[in-house]
């Protein structure tokens, strides 16, 4: 097989959330094959979602990126392992221990125990999650993919709801916002706990400075993409590029694909038309990739150029070609 | 139901290792719950077998005991939970994670994850197990049946042998010794390991010193029983009584039913007729009761009373009769 011409962006940095943004970031990788490019990818995931379960450290994010690209992931949810069951779960619950909320399957949980035993010895998340991906990524894509934590340092997302049992006010964990109430319940701000005081992980502010093109993945704008820019410096980092960056909207017609994102677009940005998502990223995008579905709702998006395609990322094809578009649709 | 005539001792305290005391305990409630006997069992087992592995607190015997009594034991293997599967396992391997060689069933995670979270948290390890307790014994043997850690500070079991591989002579854990090496090496010494610096969890000595019959259970001297009696003070309490200690012997026409305890009897009492067996409990007990296949061998054994019984726990009846010989037949 003879390499093509070289026509990807030599290095590309994504950042990214879990389910839509892992199956954007898997069009990118089949893209990088099929053009025989070695292009290198670095995918920049939100860990504002990470929790503590059972004293166990899960990232829904980070490992939703692993497991899609290293083929391990339910392709029917869309997160967890495949061929998953859930006998720890069960007999956690038996045990009356709280919460029962949050499913860890029984593959999955080796995950979880491999890095808090690292975690605890010591190491940094970001070295943790280079240990676990020479599983996930490595085989399958050698050394032009790179996961990584946007942050070290504990950041948690919480969502200010009015509780539905007590009706008060107060701030969940996303996950419980999400997983628990599954997102019911209005929305009325977001605060990533702990991310003003977060520094980048090692090679996050590299990764966004050395890219040819940026991407932010088609993920929920409050809760994915907002804890990774609010780490110290990343936000300013993107501000501040001098190549492309392009958004893809992970809206079709207004609604999300998975997720609360519509939900949380219509609360707190008053909408859920391209320009309400194009104002999410005020001063950081250069493009936004929007559904055909929308493409009569392209008002209001000032100095962003919209890109219209078919958004929806069933299967490969579909990935590949949206990741086509977000990579050469954007001015070189 | 009426109640019928109160046979049994009031307050019988059983030390115990792993399957056969598990097994020997399950004979002791069935007679109870026959005997309409409102005894009060109280097990004191050892925690020499513990171990950490993956970053979580395993306790073998203790979840031996709870999980027989609870009628949770796969009952083939001995150890460990019924219907048990082992994806955890399989993906802690696919890892590469060591060790690989102890294996920690899904439904079997769930109770280490609550022990370590709970340890984690300060509470020490007779607390945890009376938590754990709640679900195994609570419900099946309502208040007669309490299960004790020997300590709530860490001992573990070391044997001494020459690595396989190495040739060298080194102390191994004694998981490693059992499962790792099958027992197949020769065990030169044993060392409880942090046993002369632990002291007995609340309520063990009060339950020797409270008991009206002590019974060493049908489990290794060396490493379930001898790891009890070296926390300070258990030996001392055991060799002071004022009422009688009974034992059962592991061995059947010297051999193990399960566990190396025949190989450590031989190399280390330097033989496996009851004599040996007693030998290992000098001053300690007042009878040994011993299978009905070494009545031509019960030379040697001193002041201690031989009684001779039919020792293998095939099924509940062979548990309750073993019981039933243990608990009588002694000097009242």
């Amino acid at each position: 097989m003879t390499a093509a011409p070289r026509e990807l962006p030599p290095k590309v940095t994504v950042l990214s959330g879990g389910v839509g943004g892992a199956r954007f970031i898997q069009g990118v990788q089949r893209l990088r094959e099929r053009t025989g490019s070695d292009t290198e990818i670095t995918v920049i995931a939100n860990t504002g979602d990470d929790i503590w379960l059972h004293g166990l450290k899960v990232c829904p994010d980070l490992d939703t990126v692993m497991y899609t690209l290293g083929d391990g992931i339910d392709t029917d949810r869309g997160w967890g392992r495949k061929d998953e069951t859930w006998h720890a779960k069960e007999e956690l619950a038996a045990y009356g221990v709280e919460p029962t909320w949050f499913g860890l399957g029984d593959r999955d949980l080796a995950t979880h125990l491999v890095r808090t035993q690292m975690l605890d010895a010591g190491y940094p998340l970001s070295a943790v999650t280079e240990a676990l991906c020479r599983r996930w990524l490595a085989p399958a894509h050698g050394q032009g993919l790179r996961l990584l934590p946007m942050s070290d340092d504990r950041v948690e997302t919480h969502i200010v709801i009015d509780d539905p049992e007590s009706g008060e006010r107060r701030a969940v964990h996303f996950q419980e916002y999400w997983i628990r109430h599954q997102a019911a319940v209005p929305a009325h701000s977001v605060v990533a706990i702990g991310a003003d005081k977060a520094t980048p992980a090692p090679g996050v502010l590299e990764a966004i400075a050395a890219a040819d093109l940026l991407v932010i993945a088609p993920s929920n704008p409050y809760v994915s993409i907002a804890p990774i820019l609010a780490a110290r410096g990343i936000r300013d980092a993107v501000a501040q590029r001098s190549v492309p960056c392009v958004a893809v909207s992970p809206l079709i017609s207004g609604r999300a694909v998975k997720g609360p994102a519509d939900q949380m677009l219509a609360t707190l940005a008053g909408g859920t038309s391209p320009k309400h998502v194009a104002r999410c990223y005020e001063g950081l995008i250069d493009a936004l990739v929007v559904d055909e579905s929308d493409v009569l709702d392209l008002e209001g998006l000032g100095s962003v150029r919209p890109i219209v395609a078919r958004t929806l990322m069933r299967d490969a094809d579909a990935r590949r070609r949206l990741a086509a578009t977000a990579l050469g649709g954007v001015p070189a």
